[in-house]
């Protein structure tokens, strides 16, 4: 008979990790597993070092502005690509070892892929052991037809595009969501001729067609974008031929940004005796992180549900409090905040365009190509819309693709994730001259299409209370 | 006998526009009275041009990183003053046409020097008039030293730098105040030799000497900074020699930025029957406007305990409402937020460190040489420290020179101005990777030396309310 274990951490990715800081409080009678590279996905082939490619790419297209500003000599600058990349392998690697440091759990730590036994049981090469609750974690990879394995690394996915030393003249890019957006435009912006391909018009998840629209038009200045049917790939000469219906190109490399896979083969989550979904998943709670009432717990991207970095950590740190609990507790999830960062920033805050459509709101917005910060700092282009309920004048979400939109994006999170209401938003100081005042054009114009009108944005005093200058 | 007007606006800067802009509502018997150019310092020689000049030196500053980012060529980019200040004038011109058009009150228009001669009588150019109230807006010019005027072009304020075609190779600051510190910045970045003279350790306002010292540490890396006596000026060659105690340079110009003045000569305030303080200005309630019980208010940072442009158009706006009204509202005032433009920004929100030094508080803080996202942009400078009760968890104020300083304070403005605590902001969503976790890890140590300590940043359901995924 095999030891019984309090937990088993199965996966050691953002949110494994997370549940590992839970879990560790709690006992010393735990493993965590992982198969392949320790590292988080954030930190290898994700968020950094794909930010730290678009760093180079903007300012680079900095440059771009110079002329206008009164800078001169910009022709003559040129980007040095193997520069480029190794800088982010440098400072990525800074980041992983980060992360593996954080995933030091000593003789607790298991190289080797889990596979579940039933609802407390797990085999790790070869050995098996009992648990009382198991936490899974293991995450996705980047979807791949294996037919373009022959290709090597003429057809890259995140998981390789960084490890490259340089990069073709003529690259592809398969897929508009938020990685294939924020590769395809600083590829452009590197130099470097993009084609994305797409199979709807679409691009970071955006659901507001106003929005959608504005973002488009930019990035069609910047790079070609083909909407159609979904790519193939063929070898051609040194190259890639790339064809989707009657579109057809040929490019040295090729991008593959379209979507990712769960990690669960082999992974036994049959032997859950649950029913799974067609990506062989489990159905669980998104408040506990529960299996049902199994004493098993799922946290990070493996589910897709919120595949964002922010939210496998808030998982992984529910599923390691839950596992660790006599009877798992409800948390409430946060405002829901996803940002693309591509220029300008794309975002999605709270509820969506889509999920409103049958609401009663109000629709405010601002154009930021004409507001005066942005004209001032040359960013004057994108769009943000604020959607906030007509009887009450509660925000309730907002899309944009608007300059310094991932910090209006948490401005309006924040007001969100407290209830508050347009007016509200409204009384808070904004500066001068700064993109905020974008925002509170926009949200005057929801105010005056709310039931209840104000006659100031400022608050009267009540006279008990008054307090100068508070 | 003069003909009795609802209201008489003496100056038509923000605040007086703002103040136009609810008069108008109201009457049509009114006038607003100007003298010298029409539009507001803001768009004219403040806000709006000061920003011209800063984006463009920052944009010329960004060639420091590109190496680094493996962009080659900087080396080859120059400033061509000339344009940029040519610039500077374009958009600001764009920019003020718009504030003459919002003033553009047709008939009600008057160009002159008002006067006043008592509560509720005016007198301009040589005519007398009857008002119900008077709204006086006549704001603020920088200080000026009379025996400067002799050196011609030698010696600016921002009244008269953007007007420069060109500027000298050597130019002496004096002051660091916002506006000081900024062009001071700006003008080094531009290439241009700069001494910075004041008169103390202080810059931008900021209270908290961890906060300042970092900014001071930072600006010293790009100019010189001396602090000592008052500089004196003296003609020498074609330049300008500044004297500060034993410190002696010559520069071929010098900016003055010690502060503004009111513009009271003449105004007739003394009519008022009210003391005046010693700069000639009477006491005034600052969330009515009102000046005792006379229908006389007074808006604008002709009031100096919040010249910004922001609370300037607060004040104006509550002027012209209670002018208009029979008996005079009180308005809440915003939380205060007052930011530098200079990199990393200054910004000082809510209660200063200054204002708390009695207080049972905690500090929160980011230093941002180590954060994430800032070291992948290479912005990774500044320091953030945040101030709670530390019995409630109250978000009470913050001080910061950080990267994107001008957003973080805005979000922790919303935070403030709505009463939120420390948990209330941790609660919301932050994204990956982004500033903004910076501030969690302020907001985490703050939280930390709370009286009441939460295990998670997530709230538990309550199970009769609980919302999935909202």
């Amino acid at each position: 008979m095999s030891e019984t274990l309090d937990t088993i951490i199965i996966g050691a990715g953002s949110a494994g990790l997370a549940a590992l800081r839970e879990v560790r409080k709690h006992t010393d009678n735990y493993r965590i597993v992982n198969d392949g590279p320790w590292g988080t996905t954030c930190a290898r082939v994700g968020c950094m070092p794909s930010k730290l490619l678009i760093e180079a790419a903007n300012a680079f297209h900095e440059r771009t502005s110079f002329d206008t500003f009164g800078i001169r000599g910009a022709a003559q600058l040129s980007v040095d690509l193997p520069a480029v990349l190794e800088r982010v392998r440098e400072l990525r690697d800074v980041f992983v070892s980060g992360t593996i440091k954080d995933s030091d759990a000593g003789d607790h730590q298991i190289n080797g892929r889990a596979e579940l036994l039933g609802p407390t049981r797990v085999r790790v090469n070869g050995k098996e052991w009992n648990a009382r609750s198991i936490i899974v974690a293991t995450g996705t990879r980047p979807r791949f037809d294996d037919a373009w394995r022959s290709l090597g690394n003429r057809v890259l996915t995140t998981d390789t595009l960084f490890e490259q030393t340089t990069l073709g003249r003529r690259i592809a890019v398969l897929g508009l969501g938020p990685i294939g957006l924020e590769m395809a435009q600083a590829l452009a912006r590197l130099g470097i001729e993009v084609t994305a391909f797409a199979t709807k018009k679409s691009a970071a998840g955006l659901s507001d067609p106003d929005v959608l629209n504005t973002l488009w038009s930019l990035l069609e200045q910047e790079f070609a974008i083909h909407v159609g049917d979904s790519a193939t790939l063929n070898a051609h000469g040194d190259g890639v031929e790339v064809v989707s219906g009657d579109k057809r190109i040929v490019v040295d490399q090729v991008l593959v940004a379209t979507g990712r896979v769960p990690n669960v083969e082999g992974l036994g989550l049959a032997t859950l005796g649950v029913p799974l979904d067609d990506r062989g998943l489990p159905k669980m709670d998104p408040n506990t992180r529960q299996v049902g009432a199994l004493p098993v717990f799922i946290a990070g991207d493996l589910d897709p549900s919120r595949a964002l970095l922010h939210e496998a950590v808030d998982e992984g740190h529910i599923a390691g409090m839950n596992a660790m609990a006599d009877t798992p507790q409800d948390f409430r999830r946060r405002t829901l905040l996803a940002i693309g960062f591509c220029q300008p920033n794309a975002a999605i805050v709270g509820k969506s365009f889509k999920a409103l459509v049958d609401q009663d709101i109000v629709i405010g917005h601002i154009d930021f190509s004409k507001q005066g910060r942005a004209r001032v700092a040359q960013q004057n282009a994108g769009l943000l819309r604020l959607y906030a309920e007509r009887s009450s004048g509660k925000l309730l979400g907002a899309e944009m693709c608007a300059p310094a939109g991932e910090h209006l994006a948490h401005l309006l999170a924040l007001a969100i994730n407290n209830g508050l209401t347009v007016q509200k938003m409204l009384n808070m100081p904004i500066y001068h001259p700064v993109l905020e005042e974008g925002l509170r054009t926009a949200l005057r114009r929801a105010a005056a299409q709310l039931e209840a009108k104000a006659i100031s944005d400022l608050d009267k005093c009540d006279l008990r209370t008054r307090s100068v200058m508070d």
